[in-house]
């Protein structure tokens, strides 16, 4: 067979060639903004790669890119690979520093902004001089280039760029909630293959009959992968512009008949809300598809209520990001409860992939014991595969990997379907009396009771356990149980030793810069806060 | 990222691991012979790998199959690989020394055989006194092994072979019907990746909800590449045993509720006037998949009827053997007529693979001049891609590619929406009066009668205009039109230069091993026959 290689930049041509008529379609604040094919979208990509070229852009160098969910960002998934660099996603969630820090360390020679977002690229700007920066939208103010100039003037890139299958297409940064983001480097090869991972009929199926809504942001994690995906199906895609409201998402759905979304388990609470208070039909959706952390009992409840097929998938900055997805069996298909049970797993391991789940005690001398997959047994995930990281790009970080294996730091049950229950972080487990808790499995118990919309459980110091697990809970409107009327309810699930003395209520849970939510900063918050009550003899 | 393998052993250990109790079924006669789980299927795989190592299999030493489609060549399909061998399905309707001739060509070191294809590989055998010879059922006469000896027996293989993605996994011949036949070896990695186009969503989407009847032959072509995608999804296998009649087919459609199966259109339209004779339900197919030639549009209105969904597939030996697949616009699916003129194309290039449609007059120079898009424009068909072969197994046979394609010797053209029609093989267009007529197009309009079921056309020689297409015709139960009536009904879809001055209606289509129209036969047949009535001036 020929040794042809896996270019991500054969999908432009593919959907060029097929797809030349399906649409590509933009909003703004609601407003649509841009509406083209195809045809159209290839015609600017290709011309925005040769501006790049233009520019200076060499086989390997990094383009960053800090911008919302529009047109032109999806024009640079593309462009940028095809003028042979490294396309460089820029949370722009970070604080200016943290960005500054990860263009400095990615080295990137262009910079693409939102107008919007100059700001805060400000040190990133000061920091690397040399850097050429592109303004999507509005005048080039000085220093700074036109997007539309760009495109304007490009000699088109037919060809697929000098590159080899190994090299570098995409890189991004993690979020950092554990110390400095570290960077992952995306191969094309990695990449072709988490495409065809994403449209395979037990995955996110993403198919030509398709529409697309980006909810999930482009600047994480690859948008899972999605943007690539659509293109390479020959599915429509909807782009929802700047920081979206909730009935501007419900707008796009109802309007551009959306299909397929993936959104975090916040938005998608917001959404439900939304579609309830103004009977929002939902119906068009064939895939809602949840991601960043579990959903709620109560979400999925609600969706199965609104008629949505709903899916859990889980992944990674370092594995492309997709490394699981939750579609129940056939037999858990057919029963609400089953097939909700299964949804609020993390799912199977996508093929192509290989997973272990070993001892956290011996792995820190390197020995791998292996638990049984009985979904009882815990051990730390470890993965490997063709679209997993085995360094971090120019940081080697050897603790995160062990004889060939990504650890994920994750610790979790695998059941003998294969199904993985993320039980909880490594770091995140609560030490008490000698004994651990999950506190991922605590709050997966507080949410489900009616009365409880978000919850997160942290640890907080304790002067007889060492550590107690304390909940903070978001209640739902109007049936807020007491913090007694929660422990009855979780009697009925974990040992009684588990149970937290202590509950607090709060408005909206703090988040991190990538919608996750920020267990330092509720264990900041509230760990040397006075308890609520004296602790009651636990076990 | 990782430079992580792409073997195709992987499989296994997925279905092992998540789909331990999906069932793997067979019959024999109609008769159920056999039922187990993924569970067992992979012990048996990994003892059988072990006691070909133990039989002196070394990586990359070929093994042959002349078997039907049961339970054990499923086995063999992963555990010769496992193994670290190739997988060398001898096609079992090749004749004696034909199979002699590519079991020399292939050098294999082991023969596996059913029973009764014993006296197929008798020429084989002497060919290569070395050979061990394992037989799949029955006692083990002199000089040969019993395949459940080595089941018993064998060492279980675990850990992947000892292999390199760009090693071979298989290796099929050509059914070499215009000349010696010809190898072709598959790699690790092209199988992978045509395992993952197999389940996309826009493809075979075959999935875990799957139960897959294999009709196809697996000792042609890779099966399709069906036995590898069903195996990595999880979809439950059905194997209808030795040469199954019609009624067998239907029965385990309807018994094992079969949700995906493809075939050849010829053992469709039996299937249907089956179906329509016993009022069999086959509405449990979500996805029947024509191959190997067009569908008449009788057959896919039948199939309508039926209330199965139908598709079409087309490929090569060459090319692992998939390259397109015929699923309908979603603006098709929506209308009958247009959904079955879709699925009479030979529809869209699976993603991954690239194409060009070439000037096939400028071709043999090396001069690849492409032809436009637009659905007129003929061209030769061209093809590359990680699955697509760049030479023969130990054969170079340059002239079958050009620049790194390969030469498909299909003459086609494309249309705008990116559906192939293939309007004939090169080497089947009739040259009249200097002028082209298709061949094939000229079958596809003989097929939309009615009272036609299968048609062939060929050329026979013409003192005057040199060539003159000549009909031969399978009519339709009871309705069988005259030459006349045909000829009226051609005159509106063709040029009337087009029209044969000949039909001749026969009982049956001579075929070749791999149930082609054997289109020499009928030239030998029908090529020096005196004409039906004198020629009539044409055009």
């Amino acid at each position: 067979m020929t040794r042809h290689p896996l270019l991500i930049t054969g999908f432009l041509d593919r959907a060029e060639q097929m797809f030349g008529g399906t649409e590509v379609v933009g909003y703004d604040g609601g407003r649509e903004v841009h509406r083209s094919t195809y045809r159209d979208h290839a015609r600017r990509v290709r011309r925005l790669a040769g501006a790049l070229v233009e520019l200076g852009v060499r086989p390997g160098d990094r383009v960053a890119t800090c911008c919302w969910n529009h047109h032109r960002h999806l024009e640079l998934y593309s462009a940028v690979p095809l003028a042979g660099g490294v396309l460089h996603t820029v949370n722009l969630r970070l604080g200016p520093d943290e960005i500054g820090h990860v263009v400095g360390h990615a080295e990137d020679t262009v910079l693409v902004v939102d107008t919007s977002l100059l700001p805060q690229v400000e040190r990133a700007r000061r920091a690397r001089p040399e850097m050429r920066v592109v303004v999507t939208d509005g005048d080039a103010g000085p220093g700074t280039l036109a997007y539309e100039d760009l495109v304007a003037g490009g000699e088109p890139v037919t060809g697929p760029p000098p590159v080899a299958e190994d090299d570098l297409a995409a890189l991004c940064y993690t979020s950092g909630t554990t110390g400095t983001p570290k960077g992952v480097g995306y191969s094309h090869r990695a990449l072709f293959l988490h495409t065809f991972a994403a449209c395979l009929a037990d995955g996110h199926a993403i198919s030509e009959r398709d529409t697309v809504l980006h909810v999930v942001p482009m600047f994480h994690a690859n948008a899972w992968g999605i943007p690539f995906a659509a293109l390479m199906a020959g599915a429509t895609q909807v782009l929802p512009g700047p920081h979206p409201s909730v009935a501007d998402l419900a707008a796009a759905i109802t309007g551009e008949r959306v299909t397929y979304t993936g959104m975090v388990p916040t938005v998608a609470v917001d959404l439900v809300a939304h579609a309830r208070a103004t009977g929002t039909d939902l119906h068009g959706l064939r895939a809602l598809v949840l991601g960043g952390s579990p959903p709620s009992d109560e979400l999925l409840r609600a969706l199965d209520e609104l008629g949505v097929p709903t899916f859990q998938g889980w992944g990674m900055t370092e594995i492309s990001p997709m490394g699981t997805f939750a579609r129940p069996t056939p037999a858990a298909e057919a029963d609400p409860a089953a097939r909700r049970a299964a949804v609020r797993t993390q799912g199977r391991l996508l093929p192509g992939l290989q997973w272990r789940l070993v001892d956290p005690d011996a792995l820190p001398t390197g020995d791998l014991r292996d638990v049984p997959h009985d979904g009882v047994a815990t051990g730390e995930l470890l993965l490997r595969g063709p679209w997993v990281a085995d360094r971090y790009y120019r940081d080697e970080r050897p603790e995160s990997f062990v004889d060939g294996w990504l650890r994920t730091g994750d610790v979790a049950t695998i059941d003998p379907d294969g199904y993985l229950r993320i039980v909880d972080r490594a770091k995140d487990l609560i030490k008490s009396g000698g004994e651990w808790i999950s506190s991922a499995a605590l709050e997966q118990a507080v949410l489900t009771h009616p009365g409880v919309r978000e919850a997160a459980v942290v640890a907080v110091p304790h002067e007889r356990w060492q550590e107690r697990p304390l909940a903070v809970v978001v209640a739902a409107a109007d049936t807020a149980p007491t913090g007694e009327e929660l422990r009855a309810h979780l009697a009925e699930q974990v040992p009684r030793w588990w149970l937290p003395e202590r509950v607090e209520f709060v408005a909206a849970l703090p988040r991190t810069s990538v919608g996750k939510i920020d267990k330092r900063a509720l264990r900041s918050r509230f760990g040397a806060a006075a308890p609520e009550r004296p602790p009651s003899p636990v076990q």
